[in-house]
């Protein structure tokens, strides 16, 4: 007989996430969190190989005399969150903007004075491999305490050939050297550098950094920022269609600012999920649902920019939606890495409930970068990925803010982090 | 000669709000934080003896053979945070409520349904005084965590006279038995219990209860829920004057939900702090001014509360108005302990630069609680509380949120907390 490695058991409400590993969550579903109380997880070689009552477990013949054991009495357990948009990777910080943004200086004004994405591409390229790692593990050592055990990492903050490929890979090391597993996804269609024009730019993507960053195999997934005056629809669909060409998967920065056709091209594209949304149109969330594209929502990013501005998730809830949330973790619009606390504004302002939340973090989140085999839920098989939380029941997660309520983080089957 | 017991040096800034101890800053003044490049601090016997650069403090002869040294390199130091205005003690929680609000149910109908206020009231009234005081010190201990180093606590989950002799009772006890410092207020007039309309209740505060809390001498301040369907500006103003007959110092919880004449009674009255003040009129922000009081600004209600509506912060700092910012501990529309939470959204949502909202949460948080004499600041004579804040800058302290910057927290000369 083999036994676990650990069992945590004797959990108050133990929330499973079980039964979407096939498809996401959307609708009603959402709410579906499969409870156990007195829920227990048992692992072995860092895979899940029972779920189920304490009793069930216990009885299933999972303890033996090396087990450890771990009693979540009187707390919540819930798969490891999942933050499936990050540009976590990048060096230097841009606290300075904070007073401009406060006094109102519009975002271009801040570009037009060395601000923005530009400035965190140039303190990027100056710092070296082992300070952008340092920096970014911090920010992942913090993501790890607060719960997140996987996380989608853009690069982006190169945007020339070199200096995205290095991006890349970093977060391969970073990913071999630290906790929280990466997701690895190419986003050189993030900004137009100086020198290029948005259509030169779309070449420079499409007929060079392409081919090679594919060849090079360090991207799981391709991303484009588009934006009216950033990457038009018309740039966006052809840097998609040629990853697409190149095997990787798609993802869209899609009507953040303007409601300008993003969510339906990402629809007519098939993309795995469309990011922001703010804007996003009544027949563009229609087209989403269609073609089942995951929205993952960014509240975080609408708190931090103080506009009231606030993707409609009720409307795509009804609509059939399926919803992912993520921290958009970046040293612009959401210096964060905190899924507890957007967790909480994805409540009072997505007005998301605490199950639909739960749901949006992890299996939804999972599917959003193509992880729901692996983790998302606590299912036999997946990883054995697991937060014990502090807190009393589910509705306690929102509600009580500001704070960390992880105890404990276990990574595969390993503790990675407790207080 | 004597050493001190305790120096933080080489402090990369040293914020020490210094010259502000015999009035709040207000206006241009609440931007002057004092600060100190490379700076040092020395406690000794709990207070603190030198404030100075690292030079000169070593100059001064404090540190000698067995005077722990901390080095604060790379670090920003400042004050402990004073939490001017909390209900931190009760036992229960409400996250039942979360989805009810989240419904748009309105507050009277939570009321109506057990809820609110009243379900506190009953849930701590049915608690032991050990599960009250266990509830409230590990909610004490979070703030700590997060740099609170004293705080105002007030009664008012009791409403009849013995439960409220109780909770200041138990607030007293915890003051002596936690780090936090605790400065009781007296607030029995924090809702009309059912079996009263207000007018009775206003007299069994004024006529029974007040005489009783004042001779027992556990309320320093005395605080009043003056809101129109609650206690009009007749009740509170009978309330406040005999709290001041007896001795006590005043606080108004003032214009939160109408504009109604609160900030007006409270410059009348002289109190020490009108809070909240969401709805106060051009006219009682000038009296505000004119009197000198304290406007205590709670933004982490407003966010709770997802109504978009702050309190009109840039305007009272135009008009002279010193301000001071707290969390509003309470079970329902404030469940958080996180000044640094607070100091975000006060930069995002109250339009205060990093400087102003600094000052709001020590020095003018100290004068807010009558406490400038011996906390806010850093200033020879006064206690030891410091906090060692893991950022390279003030900036950084609003800009990077949802995560916990401190790294230490030192409580009369002690390390209370560190990561
Ligand atoms: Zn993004
Ligand atoms: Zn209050």
């Amino acid at each position: 007989m083999v036994y676990a490695d650990l069992v945590i058991h004797s959990a108050q409400m133990m929330a499973t996430l079980r039964g979407f590993s096939e498809g996401p969550a959307c609708g009603t579903d959402m709410s579906e969190i499969g409870i156990i109380e007195d829920g227990a997880v048992a692992i072995q070689d860092g895979k899940i190989t029972a779920v189920g009552t304490t009793e069930e477990v216990r009885a299933d013949g999972w303890i033996g005399p090396d087990t450890k054991l771990i009693n979540a009495s009187g707390k919540v357990v819930t798969p490891g969150f999942v933050d499936p948009h990050t540009h976590v990777l990048y060096a230097g910080s841009r606290e300075n903007e904070l007073s401009l943004k406060l006094k109102g200086v519009p975002y271009l004004e801040i570009l037009k004075q060395g601000g923005g994405i530009l400035s965190t591409v140039q303190s990027t390229k100056q710092a070296s491999d082992e300070e952008i790692k340092a920096q970014t593990s911090r920010r992942l050592r913090t993501m790890l305490s607060m719960g997140t055990t996987t996380a989608e990492a853009k690069s982006g903050y190169g945007l020339m050939l070199d200096e995205e490929l290095r991006a890349l890979r970093l977060i391969h090391e970073l990913d071999q050297e630290q906790a929280v597993d990466l997701v690895p996804t190419f986003m050189g269609a993030h900004a137009v550098p100086p020198g290029y024009n948005e259509e030169r730019f779309t070449n420079y993507i499409v007929d060079e950094m392409l081919p090679q960053i594919a060849a090079e195999g360090l991207a799981e997934f391709c991303d484009v920022f588009c934006e009216p005056g950033v990457f038009s629809l018309e740039s966006s669909e052809r840097i998609l269609l040629k990853a697409k060409d190149l095997n990787l998967k798609l993802k869209m920065h899609a009507d953040e600012l303007a409601s300008a056709g993003g969510a339906e091209l990402a629809a007519k594209l098939g993309v795995i999920s469309a990011d922001h949304l703010l804007q996003a149109s009544d027949e563009g969330i229609a087209a989403l649902a269609r073609k089942g594209v995951i929205a993952v929502l960014l509240p975080a990013t609408s708190f931090n920019l103080a506009k009231n501005s606030y993707a409609r998730a009720r409307e795509m809830v009804q609509a059939g939606v399926p919803l992912a949330l993520a921290t958009d973790s970046n040293p612009g619009s959401s210096p964060t890495e905190s899924m507890p606390l957007v967790l909480t504004i994805a409540c009072l302002y997505l007005r998301l409930t605490p199950e639909e939340a739960l749901t949006a973090a992890t299996i939804n989140a999972a599917h959003a970068i193509d992880r729901a085999d692996q983790v998302g839920s606590l299912e036999v098989g997946k990883q054995g990925d697991v937060l014990i939380l502090d807190i009393p029941n589910l509705n306690y997660l929102p509600y009580h803010f500001g704070n960390n309520p992880v105890e404990m983080v276990i990574k595969r089957g390993k503790v990675a982090w407790s207080i």
